[in-house]
């Protein structure tokens, strides 16, 4: 496995002090950003995020400018790759009380594009559906913090390669999100996706997918989406930053129906990205 | 602050990997133990649920001899203090997939004892009643698991020290646990103590608790204990491996009756810990 940069507050180096409450507690938040030749992608949606998690969990967030200074570092002539942003309290406070924690820690790390097979973008994907279950937390929800262990127990539950992601549902059955995308349901003509008031991440592409398709003329409602539904969709896809848009082809053993409307919005977020790449260059 | 002295695998240092599963995702366990007189306590009782996390986790449980010889490296000669040993997946693994983890990591870290006030134990404490609340997890209830955001926002919701400890209830009102301690009701003579199958963490004071009341002739219950049951009950303690057991005198405002069955149990508790250190010298 070749190296992985990582700068640990700036610093080039692959270690963190085990006191540091990342370690201890999962207290903090990460970024997981699309490298394409060189250049993160949205980077201002998720430094956003970052800053609206920082604020809910009262970390104060790093400096937006420095951290782009740190990402550039990295990623400049890297070409494609994914770049992993975790921002953590530090060390400090006593025991879980956080009042006194010096300052925070910030690692960037460039891992390597994941080599998804090409048939999950074109042909689209199965899913496993995770026994899993996402728990209730308002005041976690939609927040990409570093407490993960419910999607590492839901990422056990398969093996096959063929299996490309797991649906994760609540403990009252609707569903939620992938253990790391989100979900999409295509409903009569419109773009449905599970509201994220109580658990779940508010994923970057997610938030991409909603606006396009609203700038696209569809009408896109986020609610409460019953298991069950999924199994009835005119559409079913997933989404993250990484991946873009997978259509869902099968749901377990079940067939799912692919149609229209996933790949157009799969054709609009090629385009953004090239409009979006052509205004870096011009 | 002196240096808090650290094993990472064995080897003094400060600094675990950054790509660690613990950092990346609160991937591990943790056991905080007692040391008294250099002797780390109730230390088979701490084994056994470490390994009975690591099962559950499917980490693969370090050896418990060789942990015992780093702990002891730590403790011996150390006077009082609490130990720390974190257990973590490792490195790799791809994403959130634990498949392919290299092999666990282990650290052991000797932190002074804690310098609570002695009317905590004397007296007793008041409780906060913490508006966060814990998320029903069925697969992860019971652990001692590095997933604590829940803990860390609770724990930040009051700052004077004349408050010991928060009340934890889950989204349905139940009772279920102190921020950092267990909690027990005692109710017409008996002992009760939340069931913990939905969250919450098995302490291992609270296990020692149980059947101490249990030899002492209590009738002992583990049950749902709905929130107002605590203003109610006869006496109220909290319990955790260092502070043995806190009588509560009040939650909020609200002034709780102190009695003679805790004063029974923090007697009963301190022979058992002078019996046991007699025991260890002979």
């Amino acid at each position: 496995m070749a190296a992985i940069p990582i700068l640990v507050n700036g610093e080039a180096g692959e270690q963190i002090p085990v006191l540091d409450r990342g370690f201890q507690y999962g207290d903090g938040l990460f970024e997981t950003i699309r490298v394409d030749g060189g250049a993160p992608e949205f980077w201002d949606r998720h430094m956003a995020r970052l800053a609206f998690g920082c604020a809910r969990l009262a970390i104060p967030a790093p400096d937006a400018a420095l951290l782009r200074r740190e990402a550039m570092r990295l990623c400049e002539g890297a070409g494609d790759g994914v770049l992993k942003i975790i921002v953590t309290r530090g060390i400090g406070g006593r025991g879980y009380n956080p009042a006194g924690a010096a300052s925070p820690s910030r690692v960037v790390a460039l891992h390597p594009a994941p080599d998804h097979p090409e048939s999950f973008a074109r042909e689209g994907v199965r899913l496993h559906l995770c026994e899993t279950r996402l728990s209730d937390q308002p005041r976690l929800a939609g927040l990409k913090h570093l407490n993960r262990l419910e999607q590492v127990l839901a990422r056990s539950e398969w093996s096959d390669a063929e299996t490309a992601e797991g649906l994760m549902c609540d403990g009252a059955d609707a569903a939620i999100e992938g253990t790391m995308s989100n979900l999409f349901l295509i409903h009569g003509g419109e773009i449905h996706t599970p509201d994220l008031a109580r658990c779940g991440v508010a994923g970057i592409m997610r938030a991409v997918v909603l606006e396009m398709a609203r700038g696209m003329g569809f009408s896109v409602k986020t609610r409460r989406v019953a298991r069950a539904e999924v199994d009835e969709a005119d559409e079913v896809f997933v989404t993250n930053s990484v991946i873009g848009i997978w259509p869902v082809r099968a749901l377990g053993e079940r067939k799912l129906r692919r149609g229209p409307i996933t790949a157009e919005l799969v054709e609009a977020l090629a385009r953004l990205r090239q409009d979006r790449a052509d205004a870096a260059r011009a």
